[in-house]
């Protein structure tokens, strides 16, 4: 991944609702710094100025008039280093901007898909072929390059629906080799990459009849690896490690034991917890201090105070209670508490294959008691808290130029128009790429 | 509006899934006749042949070779009429192919938007300020042109969206001169126009002094304008006539005078029905004859008997629970008891602005017990039944070549990927809409 952005200066102006997730004094009030009838200067792939239109508008009026008038003289006006340059002038015709969404918690390196399965529990049938197993076994057999034509075709995706920055994990390889690769393929696309060997104990360990059927045993000899060998194949390609710390995935001492290795190997933790039922994900997560603790759908009062007192995201995936039917997360009680809540979509083929945050702010919004000013900072500035970047989530002089033109007057339609597709021009890094 | 289709001939083949609503006994079990490996062959605007990639690929081939080798020859050939002509072949790349959406219920004509009073309702906080009266006001202030060109910009959202045919109600005129507007305008852009002056009692009833805050007597006043000089002044540009039949809004007697009098001027008759309890509205239309009556989210076991010996469909919009916040109807009761179901939108800017029939498929499957099967042919031939047309909601030989392709290998991905933009080309009328 390259650091770099367009080249040049481009004005985008006649911004109706522009959303920068920066407030101040004479911005409209609540988290999204609101500004109207706002444009956005951006130069070699940065933002470099925030403000009115007509401010803007005007200066770049005068400046062609000053280059007509007087074609080669320089001149002293005081803000020659903004304005006093050639820029391209692109109009959003009162539409509103808000930054690019980022997704911090996605699985979109992975062979096959499980619509069959999906079709059958939505018919509450059970559905007794596979699962998660299905979803390795499809991605130990693909070849490289067709993981690189299915992650090629996810990424276009995401572009087109308004996601700029996104993570993903591994987890679907479950061997040495193979968790090298889903981490190695995954940093050809993007820089937030996080190991998760411990997403769950594969089949070759809990069927080894060296184990006599032992989980436990076996979910141990598995973690020796991810700690070991499979920790020093993963690392050097990834920024993040995590661990699925949930009953019937790993314990709290087993997560522990990744997340720590991790660290001591220079990723930076997020976890997965509390998808299922109340269990010791949160207080772990805070204990190391993650980024991020992930899911958070059941928590006690405890696990909410100390969320509330730490730097730990709490990050909700609204598609995962969509797609099985489970009760959603309470983001109300989080953000009452003071927690700091982002959305994400955990695109995955089992339990949530959507990667439209639009969509997720819209359930958001409709059943885990958020409104669309909270469930858009939760999925742009959230999910750059998460990935504890301070470069994306927000419009604002000397941040990346990542900017979504939305076919509508105002954020509120992502929630008010769902399933709409309301993503209208994308810039990342100053470049259209959607 | 024109019955005119593309001129000419293309073969659209290499179809991973065609769904043709078309079951036969060499088709995949269900109400979907899925053929594998499929393909469609276009003329004029009409589906001309359905059948086996392989075969029609097979007869393309051998036609090639028969011009290579004698030019301008005529032959004998026995498949001559369907396969001896030039074709445009298009290849779907293994996608899956269904025939385009019909939505059978939308309100598109209107000025303004309520993204505040949703925003307030997402809130749980009252929203003093208009509601309907809102968009009333703002509709009769619009002018045609602006009207025009709101309607241009759905019209190009519902193509984009893989709808090809869509209803569209008047009823935010509410007066003589205003609802004769909107159904001119509605006709300019769809051959389905429903007379809505029932909609509900316009303030100027309601707040008319002569009345003496009767409401009962205002909107008698109210209906005898309908049923005579608005009525008048809107069947010539009207398919169909409806009345909401909902208490807060028009009696059984009232929607029965309104009905029976479009019947009489020639209209089809639907009905807006059960949406806020039980209440008068699927009987009236089963006892009229209705095409269908719409909501049905409220249903006592009478009704549902009632529909299932009937003709009238029974039309459920998932988006109006989703916006409200309201209890989903319950499909899988009417599917259960052999009652045709429709799926639609009801896109309108107070209880549901959503556009998009993918979204209301994810929506029923998630919430309303319906199988993606049962869904998609609820928003295809289901639709179709709603509006009695004969020609749209299949892909059978005679029917209108209106086709989409979706950005998936299953039509079960429209449920599975919720969100995600999953329409790929769109054809009306054999031409590429989208």
């Amino acid at each position: 991944m390259s650091d770099g952005g367009a080249a040049g200066r481009m004005l985008l102006t006649g911004i109706g609702e522009l959303v920068t997730n920066d407030p101040s004094p004479d911005r409209e009030a609540g988290p999204l710094g609101i500004v109207r009838d706002g444009a956005v200067l951006v130069e070699d792939g940065r933002i470099a100025w925030v403000g009115s239109a007509t401010h803007a508008d005007a200066r770049v009026a005068e400046r062609r008039e000053r280059r007509t008038e007087r074609e080669d003289r320089r001149d002293g006006d005081e803000h020659r280093s903004l304005w006093d340059a050639e820029v391209e002038v692109v109009d959003a015709g009162g539409r509103a901007v808000i930054p690019g969404f980022v997704d911090s918690h996605s699985h979109l390196v992975f062979g096959g898909d499980r619509a069959a399965e999906f079709a059958a529990r939505m018919a509450g049938q059970r559905y007794e072929a596979g699962g998660i197993r299905s979803t390795v076994a499809a991605t130990r057999a693909a070849s490289d390059d067709e993981l690189r034509a299915r992650l090629a075709g996810f990424v276009a995706e995401l572009h087109a629906q308004g996601t700029t920055t996104f993570e993903i994990k591994s987890g679907y390889g479950l061997s040495v080799a193979d968790e090298a690769r889903l981490v190695r393929l995954a940093r050809e696309v993007t820089d937030e990459v996080t190991f998760l060997g411990a997403h769950v104990v594969p089949f070759e360990f809990r069927d080894d009849p060296a184990f006599g059927g032992d989980a436990d045993r076996a979910a141990e000899a598995y973690v020796d690896l991810v700690v070991g060998e499979m920790l020093d194949a993963c690392a050097p390609h990834s920024r993040w490690v995590d661990a699925f710390c949930e009953r019937g995935a790993f314990t709290a001492e087993q997560s522990r034991r990744v997340l720590e290795a991790g660290a001591a190997a220079g990723l930076g933790v997020r976890v997965h917890g509390n998808q299922l039922g109340e269990g010791p994900g949160v207080q772990l997560a805070v204990e190391l201090g993650a980024a991020s603790v992930d899911h958070c759908t059941y928590l006690s009062d405890a696990d909410v105070a100390a969320l509330a007192t730490s730097d730990t995201v709490a990050t909700l995936l609204p598609g995962v209670e969509f797609s099985t039917r489970q009760p959603y997360p309470d983001a109300r009680r989080l953000i009452e508490a003071g927690v700091t809540v982002a959305l994400a979509s955990d695109c995955n083929p089992g339990s949530s294959f959507t990667s439209s945050l639009p969509f997720c702010i819209a359930v958001a919004v409709r059943d885990m008691g958020m409104t669309p000013a909270e469930a858009l900072w939760a999925s742009t500035a959230g999910g750059a808290a998460a990935l504890r970047r301070t470069d994306v989530g927000a419009i604002r002089p000397g941040m990346r130029a990542d900017l979504v033109e939305l076919a509508a007057p105002s954020h509120v339609h992502l929630a008010y128009r769902p399933g709409v597709p309301l993503i209208g021009r994308v810039w990342k890094d100053g470049a259209v790429t959607a």
